[in-house]
This record gives C-alpha cells, structure tokens and sequence, in this order.
C-alpha cells in the first residue's frame, strides 16, 4: 500500500467538481487540492536497534528478512485510519519501527518472541496494515525498541478438507490470496470486509473482523476452526473440533487478543463451495427506522441473506453523488437498502422470495437488481473516496458499533448528536452518515461516516469528536467496537466494555502467555 | 429428583418380558430385578461445618437456606451419571456436601463467596444436579469442608426485550420454568437437551449445554448475549451487544468454566417468537455413514431444520425395542434420521422441501411424520430406561464427542472398538449404539450409547471402557466431550485439549478470580 494513503495509487479518486462544490456549499471546505507530500520529505526518527542486536536478527532470519531501510519502516509505521495519514504528514520526525523483520515459520517466530522477550524488544505483529484503530502504532512501552513482525511470507494454504470444508491457511496470506487460492480447488471464505484487498488471515482472527457477507457466513470470529499462536511462552493450539464443551473456549481468547497475547501463524477456517448462484436486490425505504425494523424481519425470520445492509437518507444521498451519479436519475429518495442471496438456484430463490416478501410487508419498495449489483461493484471504494476528501481539505473518518434492535434509535441518536456537536463547537458543523452493515437475531451494527472541514489542528479535531463519539456509544448501551477492533483508539473504553475485573483477567492472561510484556504494548488491554 | 435415580419416581420404567428376554439372550444379564436400596440405609459422612459456621451461615442466608440435614446433603451428594447412581448404593460412609446453601441474590452469593474463601471451605454450585461427568461431586481439595450452593432461589425472568428478542433469566430457572415464563408472552429458548427437564439456565451455560433442536435455534453458548458471574473477586459481568470486536469474548471464558472461576446468576439469552407452525419428517438410511453424508449435505446447503438427528442400526432396531415395539411394525431395518422445521408455514414448506430433496438424493426414503412425532413424545425418556436397564443388571452409560465430517468414520469406529475390546475383555462383551444429534456445517457430534452385563464391580468395570474410550477419542483426534461437560470424569483429558499452555491459561485465570482456590476443586482445570 502506499506508505501516506489507503491502497494502491493506480486507483486513487478525483473528486468531480460536482462533488467539489457541493462540499464548499455544505460544509465551507474549500477544496483547494493540495500536492500530497513527497516520501523523500519525510524524516523518521533514528533506528535504535543495537549493531549486535541486527546482527542477531540476521542470523535468525536471514538479512533478506530483516529491514532497517527507511521506505520500509515508514510503511510499518502504523495503519490506515484518518488520524494515521495526518500523521505521516508530519513535517518533525516520524516514529516508526526500529526493524521490519519478516520471519519464515511459525518456529522461527517463537524464537523470536523469546529473543526479543530476553532483549526486552517490543513487537508490534503487521499483517496487511490496515487497522483503523492505532493497532500498528510502533509503541516502545517500556523498551528501548520495537520491531514490526510482518507475517507475508506465512503465505501458504496448507490444506483444504473438502468434505468437512475446512481450510488451513497460514496468517500472513490476504484476502485476495486466500480466496485465489481456494477458488482454484471450488471453495470460497466468504470474507469480505472493507480491508479485504489488503487484509490479512492472521489480522482478520486478531481483530473479529467481519466481512460484508456476515449475514450469510458469519464474522471470521464464527469461521475459526482452530487457531495456532506463537507466544513468548511457547505455542497455543486451540480447537479440536466444531464444537466441543472441554471448558472455556480459549479460541475466543485468542480471537480479538490484536497481537498482545501472541502471534497468529495459523488458521483453520470454516470454507463454502463457490456458490452456484448470486441474487442481487435493492429496496428503498422511507426512513431509517422503518428500514432498521424491516431488516430485523427478515433476519428474526432466518430468511438468510448473504448479505444484508441499510444506508440511512444521507449516506444514500452523498454515495449516489460520490459515484458520479448527481443529476442523473436517483433510484431512491430515501433509504437504499442492499440484499444478495447466495447458493443454488433453488435455494437463492426461495430465501428471496421470503426476505422480499417480508421487505415489502415492511414497507420497502423494490428496486431490482441494478442498485445492488452497483453496490458490490464499488464496495471496497469507500477509502480511496475518504482520501480523496481528505486531500481536498475535508477531515473524513468513519466508525461503528453495535447494539440490540430496540436500542438502536436511541444509539443512533446519541452518537449522531455526539458528533455534531463536537465538531459544531470547533466550528466546523458535519455531514454524518450512517448505515448498517450487520445484522444478528438480536441487534445490529452502526456505522457512521463523518465529513467537516479541517480545522488547523485536524488530529485534535478529530481527536475530541472521537472522544465525544466513544463516551455517547458507551453511555447509550453500545460496544465501543463492532468490527475495527481496539487497538491504541479504543484502549479507554475496555474498561467500561468488560469492566474492572475483566480487565484483571486479560491481564492476567497476557502475563501468563507473554510475561515480559513485549507483545503490542499500549493496545488493547487497559 | 429422585435420590438414587434420574428424575421423578412416578416416570420410573418397566422393561417389558420382551426386552427382558432379550437382554438375557444378547447380553447374558439375568435381569433379576433387584429391589431399589432403602433411603434409611444410607450413611453419609457428618458434616464437619463448626457450629461458629453453621451459625455464620444462618446470620448471612437465615435458617432456611441452610440444611444439613442427610436428605437434602443426600440429594446434593453427586449428578446422575451411571457412577453416581452405583455410589448412592454404597452400603459405607458416603461423600456428601458438609451443608446445602439456598442464597437468594447475586449479592448474598458474592459475599458467601468471600466468606467461604476466608473460612477455606470449597462450593459447589448446584444447578439442576443432572451432570455426568462428576461436575457436582463433593471435593474438598485441601479444604475442611464443602457447600453445594444451590441455585433454585433464583428462579425469575427479570426482563424480556421482545423487540430484540432477549430474556434476562436467574440463573436457577430450569428449563420447563423458563419455557414456561417465556411462553407466557409468546416466546421460547428452544433449549431442549436430555436434561431439560430438571437442569437450569446456570447449568446450560455452565457447561456449554447443547439442545436437540441446536440445528435451529443453536447450542446454548451461542444464545447467551450476557452473563454475570459472582466470583470471590467480585463480579463479572460481560457481554454488550450481539456481537463486538472489543477484544477477547470474555463471555466465552465464562461459558464452560462449570463453576471454577465463579458462579453464574443471570443470563440474558436470545429468545424466539414460539412458531407458528412445526413439520415432522422421518427418514431412513440404509446405513449410518450414507446417512451421515446425508445429514452433511443438508447443514452445508444451509437448509435450516430445527431438529436433524440420525441413529446408528443398532440404536434404531433398539428405540424401537424399547418402546414396546417388538413384534409391531417396524418403520426401518435400517438408521432412523429425525428432521423437523419450524416457523412460518412458508418458511417451513421451502426449508423441509429444499431439505428433502437433498436427504432424497442422497439415499433416504421417506418415512412420513409418524416416527418422528414419536421421538420427539418420548425425547426425555432415555435416563429413565437407563435407570432400568442399570435396575435390571445391565451395565448402562453414555458418551460423546465430535469431530469434522471428513474423521467421523473413523473416530466412530475407532470408540466403538475401544468400548467393545475393553468391555469384551472384562467377559461383558456390550451392544455399542451411536447417533448424530448435533449437526455443523464442518461437522457432528456422535453420541454413544453402551449395554452390557455388570462385572462384580460395575464402577471398575466402567472406569476401564471410559478410560479406554476418552484415550480414542483424543487418539482419533475427537473433543473429549461435545455437550456433557469436563467435570472431574474428563478432566484427565484436558491437557490434550487445550494444550499445556492452554492449562497454564485456564490457571492464570483460575487465579485471578479465585485465587484461594475453593471453588469447584478438582473439576474441570487440570
């Protein structure tokens, strides 16, 4: 990825003048387009890592696989949220790993873990770089240096049961790799979340992370059959099968532990064959709330979408716009609502014909296919569309949480006002967007867009709205973190999600499986 | 319950001359039918609670709550496994709780706990007493005395969210109890394991309960959105929306800990509307593993029933034996396989059809609802008929595991060797029956059923088959225990389950919330 944007260059957006021009009326950005930075402007505070200390990782990794070059170390010097790109463009030196080191094996990562513990060398595990939430931050804590562990080279599928559909697949393979290498033998994973292009095995376990087809495959959280970590006091394998009463499940302990506990090297996954058939279609609703209580319909019902998601009146509006699409016909004035429905024929057709029957005894009006179909053609877009506006002078950053359906509104609401008044009070008043991307028996996920103008501070700006925004998800009952995980941004309220003595037990946990402290420190755990 | 046997006396069963007859014939059981032992026979070992406690008790519970009394220590002395019911009739000193105690809230239950703790006295909590795998037997561990704390006093429905559809239940309610609360307002758990009848909500998730409708509404663990847990350390209390990436799933360290890290008072679980309509529809296989096959391609279609079970040969020809239909006309010479669906009418017709074709194609002829009307009438009766066989002279347990679809054959083959050449050379050749009654798109649970003489010494005779079992089991790369729990029967067992760190986890935890040790000493943590 680039090392000061989201992605690939060859994709990056321009915003139409429509687009401009909407954002200076709506908002006061001015969007001038400034020339991004050059990389060679860039100044990174000074690798620490002592000659012998190099050395030591040469021979333990090859000096192939050990990189102190300043290109690379930028490019692990932490992950993709709004806040992480204003950094990079810090004119001051930059903080950023003292190493990239890139081991081969699991067995050479557990040797590693136990040199850095006896070097008391901090390690922050990188596997496509793509956290949200300062999860790649290169935190010392208490030690004189840290090391980015990048897991690409653990990039084999190591075997595929097709009868139980399972696949074991080592952590730093991608999204793309993955499902390359399973289409190849007739199977999908069916994750698929906004990070997918870039994102990886490993990171998709660490973070819970959950993929736009969540409501037909389930959260990666759910596909994990077994998991192996490489830990500073030796090796976690977990799972023995796919279910089992043996005790707590310390699969889940491991799922969501974001490097602080160990280093995921393996995976063994749920996998599907490649579905014979994809339904695609969209409705339209009136408002939020009428959609919001048509899509827990159809999901109480267990009508079985594979994907299922609802953007509110905004979000429907500004993506239209965003796609090009201003001044041409709009195929919903309200709230645009997406399903797709995946499997064999017969199966496709009778799960649609329930959830549509269902949609439209709710009052959604049926838009066919066309809208749906576009929906997954530009559904990994969203980031490159973030930098744009961030290039043009706008301070654009999503989040989301979760909560039961009958406390949803109210969640909304509170977050939504949170927001806007925060940033209002700064002076710049936002545009804030909302939809939800997945849905449960129980309750549902909110994810919120947000768009202002910058102001000369644009990371204390962002800085106190988050603030705002994490106590109002609190306080109205949510969890600080449906899908992006907790990383260093959400540290200050795991406390209020598991409260003073859950927080004990994590760290009880840590200081069983990594004694010395060096894993992620500064993340996740209070 | 019964002291002595599972449940109530009035549902104690007879075998018919027939089935008498034919044990004697297969099996060489004389089936002499011995009168059941006096309750007044039974010597309990004193309780050795100091007066100074007993009084301590009475000023923290009142009087009422706490009995030492032999009837009532009796009745808390053990679960309900083949084991437990050969100790009650030891003619020695039995082991029983020193006292039972009857708390009535969460906060009486904190307290009692810091309480036990500085009196170094060990607690068992007690849910529905219907473990078999020694979950409830009353070890001291290193300390003076044991309570059994029952949890019966905490028997309300605090809230019920039907939009979201989620219950808050005591952790004392048993099954029928919250069945009947949420029917009252139109809802269900559709939690029906074995044990339904007596075991509470704790238990279920206690010990990672799985229900036999758990292809529908899924095992229990799955269902449980929110748990607080009273433990010496204080209160836990976790779980915030219906799904989170916020770090490890604590709750999933909670569920399956059987009462070592705390006691469980309250769960908010999701509920269902009670549904309109249920399908029955029987099957029969030629043999079991073309059933299996069957059953696979039905969970991995995604087609949705409610209840998707399947006997093995022997366990078809018996049921049927069983239920009094010797010499009647039998529905298969094959394996009997259980579907159900419920729902909406519509919903139903399209999940059985799509269901039925699968089950069709893959070798099934269709047997109508006849047979499966009927399991579904007699699905509780099993322990009643174990209890006997066990009266008659028979040798009679159970065991189960899982495994993925793909080593289902061979972990099958594999236990059922391991039961028969132990009990084969012991001079009690058995009759080995075996079903699938929990079904995942990886793979299946598979549920033993044992017969045969008694040796001299029926404890002796079955620790050997279970030994020899559960080493199968792990050997043939099957969890120890897919619904029954670790307890203390499986616990030998554990370290091949989570590993030696995984233990080295389990510890750390154990410390953390009970760092005097006395709850459930001996159980579960290796």
């Amino acid at each position: 990825m680039e090392w000061d944007a989201w992605g690939l260059g060859e994709f990056r957006k321009q915003l139409s003048p429509q687009v401009l021009g909407l954002l200076r009326a709506a908002l006061g950005v001015d969007a001038a387009q400034t020339a991004p930075p050059e990389e060679s402007t860039v100044t990174l505070r000074p690798s620490t890592l002592t000659d012998a200390q190099r050395a030591d990782l040469h021979t333990r990794l090859g000096a192939e696989n050990v990189h102190t070059d300043e290109g690379t170390r930028l490019r692990h010097a932490g992950g993709k949220s709004t806040p992480d790109l204003l950094r990079r463009k810090d004119t001051g030196a930059q903080d950023a790993p003292d190493a990239v080191v890139l081991p081969g094996s699991h067995t050479e990562i557990l040797g590693l873990l136990r040199w850095c513990a006896d070097q008391r060398i901090a390690v922050v595990p990188f596997g496509g770089g793509t956290s949200v939430v300062g999860g790649l931050d290169p935190v010392r804590g208490e030690f004189a240096a840290v090391l980015a562990l990048d897991l690409r080279r653990l990039d084999s599928l190591l075997d595929l049961d097709p009868v139980s559909g399972i696949a074991v697949l080592q952590a730093g393979l991608t999204g793309p790799q993955a499902e390359e290498l399973l289409g190849a033998r007739g199977f999908s994973l069916g994750h698929f979340p906004q990070s997918f292009q870039f994102a990886t095995i490993g990171g998709f376990a660490a973070t819970r992370s959950s993929g736009q087809a969540s409501a037909g495959y389930g959260r990666f959280d759910d596909m994990v059959e077994r998991v192996v970590v490489a830990t500073p006091a030796g090796t976690l394998d977990l799972g023995r099968g796919p279910a089992s009463a043996a005790g707590p499940d310390l699969r889940e302990l491991v799922v969501g532990s974001e490097g602080t506990f160990g280093v995921i090297t393996e995976v063994a996954v749920r996998v599907h064959r490649v579905p014979e058939t994809t339904a695609y279609r969209a409705w339209s609703f009136p408002d939020f709330d009428t959609g919001a209580t048509a899509l827990r319909s159809v999901v109480q019902a267990g009508a079985a979408p594979t994907v299922l998601r609802l953007s509110d009146e905004a979000e429907t509006g500004v993506n239209l716009a965003l796609a090009g699409d201003i001044g041409g016909e709009s195929p919903t004035s309200g709230c645009l609502a997406i399903t797709t429905f995946e499997g064999t024929s017969d199966h496709v057709r009778a799960r649609s014909a329930e959830a549509g029957a269902l949609l439209a005894a709710a009052g959604g009006t049926d838009l066919g296919d066309g809208p749906a179909r576009s929906w997954e053609h530009g559904r990994f877009d969203a980031p490159y569309q973030r930098d744009a506006l961030l290039a043009a002078g706008a301070t654009v950053e999503t989040l989301e949480t979760a909560t039961h359906w009958s406390n949803l509104t109210t969640l909304r609401s509170a977050v939504t006002t949170a927001l806007t008044e925060s940033l209002a009070a700064q002076g710049t008043p936002p545009l804030v967007m909302c939809h939800i991307s997945h849905t449960y028996p129980t309750g549902a996920s909110l994810y919120f867009t947000v768009v202002c103008g910058q102001t000369a501070d644009p990371l204390a700006q962002w800085a106190a709205a988050k603030r705002a925004a994490g106590d109002a998800i609190v306080a109205a009952g949510g969890t600080i973190t449906h899908h992006h995980a907790v990383g260093r941004d959400h540290r200050p309220w795991m406390a209020d999600e598991v409260g003073d003595l859950g927080t004990t037990v994590l760290r009880a946990v840590k200081e069983a499986l990594d004694p010395v402290g060096i894993l992620n420190p500064g993340k996740l755990i209070p």
